[in-house]
């Protein structure tokens, strides 16, 4: 749903992580110290030979990707990017894979048998952002190797979000393969190709009951991602994410039976009755006189105050990394209420949030036009924390704008997601911060990504998996133009391909433990 | 202002004379019967058949004007169509002509010495509002004649709003001079090139000592007009309009101080204030809950009831004019309140307004997107009774919001007019009747016009002159595509170009009584 839910990792919380490195070995102390020197991938010198052989063939791998896009939001390619999917796993290794119908576009489902004792979770998007072709310097579609201040990057659609560190993990099983060895774990590997657009049917590929017992028998699950932090390397560990519902509030004159059915001149204001003031007026209920608090009847009733462990990380948090720079990189000079540093992040954690995302009524063009509009829309997201659910927040706002009068007003919820969270002690959590320690990459326990993600179709019942994002190497621009993954990086503290696959091998035998 | 000043008429207040005309004798009955019968023009079908010749040729005049537009709100062709202007004045008759320079775009003064006791002013726009060819289907510099089912008519931008109908009365004068006849007055031309963007700069021209000198001295002032309608002849004869205020409120992160000053995730809003949520709460404040009434402080301090011979005229035309055929032309199925037809009417002659134009902030494209914006913004009219004025508007809604706190919150005023007042019994208004009453085009009284005009120019203090539309014939498409004005007419009861000359004639003959 939340379109910007990998990205957010980058763009509104990279500052969190930024400049915070130095002292990170205070950040997590407790994960950061358990069990870490005994952790190791067999003749991995070995493998990494392999892995650096393959590595052409891996960005070749990742180029083809590229160029074939699917873009949910533009029906593009779908049957052909989920048939590309079900070549890609079987290539890698996958014995059976299976194309999923869905009410939507379809999934992949496929199985990699070892004969481990356990078996690992991974999610797949198949699935790109649109874009804008004029509006990039290498051609989106090309894939293109660029050479940039941080070394060699492949320039694309769907670079780092999310076909870059996908074939990275692909290519961790190819480099197993070639070396004779099979994976340490089972695989279970499950593909959407409709993340852009809010993972509207991925639960029907996660639930249809032979996959979900599947996946439920698996450690944990996680979706291959690059976002170490380009200077210092650091990664954040989500243990959870807020849930979002994103919806059109729709005022007009056809749903309530006053003013007009089309934009008609505004001299007739003074006897016509106007749909965009009753917008406004509904939207005025919704939120605090600050516009900071959602006033919605029973919005707080389940949220869960944060736990003292939360707070410590928030604490830590705050202490290590820079406000000066989170303001400067997003253009804030004030927090809520004029809130510390620890209480804005606090905040950023623990509060539900009601946000205008934009705004379109009648005329929109430069000046005036004197029309009386027959529609007013506000594009909204609502961010969830625990306990809250998307349902209990699609109810609720509805109820609030009804018992206000307003059940004209409609409420079209285009998607969204539950809260999600894992625990700290999961094996998901400790096996990323073990193969973060061995690569030097300064982690950050985040008690919560104030983005989202679909994580909780795997966090929730009836599946209940500890889910997360896990990879090593660095890319940007996920929703932008110019997006790019990183190959040769020239900062030994950020991972190139290379020590991508790595890591994903690392993280299958740290999995394996 | 008004960029729909005079569309409006054609527009929004149609259906008001719509279907009027059975019983438009009894409608202005004072007006209506005084001293018709024996006004004349002498030696009418002579004149005529001058007209008649010149036919082609005023066609012709009219089409090349259309093929060099003026657009002041892309800043086409400004001195150009000042000196265009100015030739047409030249070559039509008037002996001084004068490009007058204004902080905007030059105007053009001119005047025309007949030797006659009595002096008319007229008002000229020479601009053009801006369009999209591609929304033609006839090029709208082609001016090609075309055939439709109300006759041959030419079509293009400015045919009717305003090139068609001020030909027309150009060739009024030149019809004259080729039959050997002085005009009946004297005239006074006074023309701007910025109407379409509110006449920003006219008062400049009009004001200036010694062309207020020769404007004050004439007996009214009317802009030629062709708003005839189609099926039925009928025509409004205004005897005020509305003012207007047109703006745009802005809350921006930058101004408040808070909030970002870019647009960043929408995450984020847990720990940072919302522009446009504040946008929002400001524009709570302006407007009773039903969206109806202005809660502006001291807004209706200087609002003038209705006259008793206002709701005598506004009683007669909802008596006559169909209520489902203005409905159902307006998309509207209710009126405020549930108003009856003459409560209607009543509102709409006597009521100040606050309506939004349009809304845009944040994302305005397909679906959402998760951004909290930096900045929103909402376009606003305000329709101004007398006895308001643009400036108290503009200060009392700049002081509502200082006094709630919105200092921050951005009033742009784009532009505006006072409300302008004439009086029945003036000699421009009985003339218009008179006029309209020889080619039995039926004419309604109407006390307001619920639009704005730059009217207030002449009729306010210091000029004070009585000011109106006046015109025989038909067009539409003002601000449209295909906007269009008729040549060869169908429908009796609807002149062509040839009755649109003789009207101008005729009310100069009138006047000159």
């Amino acid at each position: 749903m939340d379109r910007d839910d990998i990205p957010l990792i980058d763009n509104a919380t990279k500052p969190t992580r930024r400049g915070l490195w130095k002292g990170a070995a205070a950040l997590a102390p407790a994960a950061l110290l358990a069990g870490a020197a005994d952790a190791a991938t067999p003749n991995r010198s070995a493998l990494r030979r392999v892995v650096d052989q393959q590595k052409d063939e891996t960005v070749a791998l990742l180029q083809d990707w590229i160029r074939n896009p699917t873009i949910a939001a533009e029906s593009l390619n779908i049957q052909g990017g989920a048939e590309y999917m079900a070549r890609l796993a079987r290539d890698s290794g996958f014995q059976n894979v299976e194309i999923v119908q869905t009410d939507g576009s379809p999934g992949v489902f496929a199985t990699l048998d070892a004969g481990a004792p356990k078996t690992v979770a991974i999610y797949f998007m198949y699935d790109v952002k649109q874009f804008n072709p004029s509006e990039w310097s290498s051609p989106p579609l090309e894939a293109r190797l660029v050479d940039n201040d941080l070394g060699r990057v492949v320039v694309g659609r769907g670079a780092v979000n999310q076909k870059g560190p996908e074939t990275a993990f692909l290519g961790a099983l190819r480099a197993l393969r070639a070396a004779g060895r099979q994976p340490p774990v089972n695989l279970v590997l499950v593909c959407e190709g409709e993340e852009e657009i809010g993972s509207p049917h991925f639960h029907q590929i996660v639930r249809r009951p032979d996959i979900m017992a599947r996946v439920q028998q698996c450690v944990g699950v996680f979706i291959p991602s690059a976002w170490q932090d380009p200077t210092t390397g650091g990664v954040s560990v989500n243990l959870g994410a807020k849930g979002v519902i994103e919806c059109e509030l729709v005022a007009s004159g056809e749903r309530w039976g006053r003013g007009p059915t089309r934009d008609i001149h505004s001299s007739t204001k003074a006897m016509v009755d106007a749909p965009v003031w009753r917008l406004v007026h509904a939207l005025n209920t919704l939120v605090s006189e600050d516009g900071n608090t959602p006033t919605i009847d029973g919005w707080f009733e389940n949220v869960r105050p944060l736990t003292e462990r939360e707070r410590e990380l928030i604490r830590l948090n705050a202490r290590n990394q820079s406000e000066a720079d989170w303001k400067q990189r997003n253009g804030v000079s004030r927090f809520i209420d004029d809130a510390t540093w620890p209480q804005a992040l606090e905040r950023l954690a623990s509060q539900p949030t009601a946000n205008i995302e934009g705004l379109v009524a009648g005329y929109t063009g430069p000046g005036g036009m004197t029309v009386l509009p027959h529609r007013g829309v506000a594009k909204l997201d609502f961010r969830l924390v625990p306990n809250q659910t998307r349902a209990e927040a699609e109810a609720k706002l509805r109820a609030h704008l009804d018992a206000r009068g307003f059940n004209d007003v409609e409420v079209n919820v285009s998607g969204g997601y539950d809260p999600t969270e894992t625990a700290e002690t999961s094996a998901i959590v400790q096996a990323q911060l073990a193969v973060y320690r061995r690569f030097n990459a300064p982690a950050t326990l985040n008690p919560r990504l104030a983005g989202s993600w679909p994580g909780a179709v795997f966090t929730a019942a009836p599946v209940s998996l500890p889910a997360g994002q896990f990879g090593l190497g660095h890319g940007n621009g996920a929703h932008a133009p110019n997006e790019y993954f990183l190959i040769d990086s020239n900062n030994p503290r950020v991972q190139g391909l290379t020590g991508a696959v790595m890591g994903f091998i690392d993280i299958l035998y740290e999995l394996a433990r």
